[in-house]
């Protein structure tokens, strides 16, 4: 038996779980993603739950009364159990930055790939398919290369040489097409639920979002409890924002905490989709802009999950903000001086995003903060070689600075 | 009091630690690399150390009783606890991983730098150097960002950009030098000894190893003390091979086993310097070679730990190996296929050697093996992207192909 039900976001109508069932077809794919909803009261009184004691190093599995799926393989065991360091930045004392770069394809993403993987094993499915340029991507090859099923992926014609041969090192079935990443999101839904294939899109997958929402059961018991006033963390699509909102709910809802942080979502200022939606105001709409930015992870302009970003972070008492590029690259830089966290430009965001509102005076310098890290700066290379500075030296001028 | 001596491992004489002691000086820096030995007998009767619990997630100063430094920073908690995993790989089953791509800063190379920066503070060192292309220098770079004292690298002015960008974003000062890896090497070393700095060349400094031998305890404990057959790791300096000689030796040393592993060096075929003394046999000597591969992390002419690597692994049973750089390329995708796991060019030659020696009829598929993974793919993503076979296809095609 299953240990959740799902609940449309929009309408509320409530549906049994079941193979192939990603979304309420009465609201649409983007209107009507759905929520994982557990039998909270009755988790509250286990005495397993309630006298448990978490483990900091564990893998996210250790949350597994909250998640609707068991640890199956090996693999699962290093997804979560991520640090949570502690740095004094820009003049607050023991900055909180849960750092996702370790996870086993260096990302954050391989929270809701596990989960994804394990599900489609389970509903005895042959082939699992995403459309991605990136981490999402790469950490379902590199997760699922072991298992019998199959990965197929979808991604633009024009992503770079590197991604592409990433993907195919972890033996991924790729399809290189023709067309924008928007084009190839929607045809890949087209045609792999027609196939039967099993899903592997967190905004539409529902189940996606439960694996990412440990990094927040991880922020608290690596904190012993102790909930941050904020929680800074970089947006595009808007799924890993939801995440974090319904993880902190979620542990307050089994009484485990009685505080849910104010969750800042930072965008980047040439691509700000899913701020424009929150500013506007309720009832939250889809969107779709055109823009760029060199945060290739949060490069989105149409939004797939926009309205638990907007739902969520509204009620966590959040906002959101943006960044230009530059801050962007700044953030890169100083994180990496400052604490030697080498971040994707996504992933580096929330500390630029933390910088400005302590300068606009909007966090103060006795607020206690997370920043959420989501990606390996390894990640992405190419957008930090304008960062150098160094000069060529020769042996002999080298010899004379050392005199 | 220090808990350990210095020993010369041509001459065999022995020195008290003291800052500024890199290597024995009647020997010369390549010669007389020094061993740091500990008092093995009165550690084998401790009973903190007889019936101490280990953990399989655990820092790698769980193994303090046998390092030359305490856990110092919060990152240092990070360092080590890396996967051992197994899986069934070409007719042997349970072929054990050990995947050191998951550290702080995604290599192997971490076990030592951390080691250097604690000892290098508690000497109150105020910069600490090495001359790197690679790992080594990320690694020093990124462990040593937050604290008080400074980081000097030396690097040949022709390295990639992006390498570059790393070292730079953590904050270390770089000095770009005009001419080759090992002009650029013999430089740093005078240069950085004459202004006093700290050492972090793992094949002077004798406690670098120290920290990487950590590898081979972890082995031995997380396969719950079940020693394997053979342990096989790429090779370049010979540090890293040295290491898990010595981390093998000293827990039979201490009584917490009985066996040590036959370890098989594998090399690249293009630039085999270590072999090529191996092969020659006793005494070893110094070499300088010239020659080229894919493998940037083993592409070493002038090997600066040759003794210890041809000594230690004589006294293993083992040997050297070498591979083509097709067959490197080669071992990097069936790993990835069968594994998920991404290793960078250095990293994937163990999977190779054993394919070579399963062939060969060396290694037989009732032996249990070790492949010791030393570093993440994404730290040389160039050198992967002749491995790419997509094609690129249209919307109508693929819709086509989907019919």
């Amino acid at each position: 038996m299953s240990n959740h039900i799902l609940r449309c976001i929009t309408c509320k109508k409530e549906f049994d779980p079941k193979p192939g069932l990603y979304y309420c077809v009465d609201c649409g794919y983007i209107m009507g993603t759905l929520e994982v909803i557990y039998d909270y009261e009755s988790i509250k009184k286990e005495s397993a739950v309630k006298e448990k004691k978490f483990d900091k190093k564990a893998s996210m599995y250790q949350f597994d009364f909250l998640l609707p799926a068991k640890l199956k393989s090996q693999l699962d065991e290093y997804v979560g159990g991520t640090p949570l360091y502690k740095f004094d930045l820009l003049g607050i004392k023991d900055v909180l930055i849960k750092y996702d770069g370790s996870n086993p394809s260096s990302s954050y993403k391989d929270r809701a790939s596990s989960i994804a993987i394990n599900r489609a094993l389970e509903e005895g499915n042959d082939t699992i398919f995403c459309a991605s340029t990136g981490n999402a991507a790469s950490s379902l090859a590199v997760l699922n290369a072991h298992t019998e099923m199959k990965t197929s992926i979808f991604v633009p014609a024009a992503i770079p040489a590197g991604k592409l041969a990433q993907l195919e090192i972890s033996g991924a079935e790729v399809f290189a097409v023709e067309g924008t990443y928007d084009e190839v999101y929607d045809l890949s839904l087209e045609l792999g639920l027609k196939k039967g294939w099993y899903c592997r899109h967190a905004a539409i997958n529902p189940y996606l979002l439960e694996g990412k929402k440990t990094g927040a059961f991880e922020i608290i018991i690596q904190n012993d409890f102790n909930i941050p006033d904020y929680i800074l963390v970089g947006v595009g699509d808007g799924t890993v924002i939801s995440s974090l909102y319904k993880g902190f709910w979620e542990f307050k809802e089994i009484g485990l905490t009685d505080k849910i942080p104010k969750i800042i979502g930072v965008q980047a200022e040439g691509i700000p989709a899913i701020k424009k939606v929150f500013d506007k105001g309720k009832p939250y709409s889809t969107i779709s802009i055109h823009g760029k930015t060199i945060a290739d992870s949060i490069s989105v302009g149409k939004p797939r999950d926009v309205i638990k970003a907007c739902t969520y972070i509204d009620a966590s008492g959040g906002f959101y903000i943006t960044l230009t590029d530059e801050e962007i690259l700044d953030s890169i830089t100083e994180l990496g001086k400052l604490t030697g966290i080498f971040a994707e430009p996504a992933g580096a965001v929330p500390y630029g995003g933390l910088k400005k509102l302590i300068y606009e005076e909007k966090i103060s310098k006795t607020d206690t903060v997370c920043l959420v890290i989501t990606g390996n700066g390894l990640k992405d290379i190419k957008a930090v070689e304008g960062v150098i500075r160094t000069e060529t030296i020769s042996t002999k001028d080298l010899e004379k600075r050392f005199k």
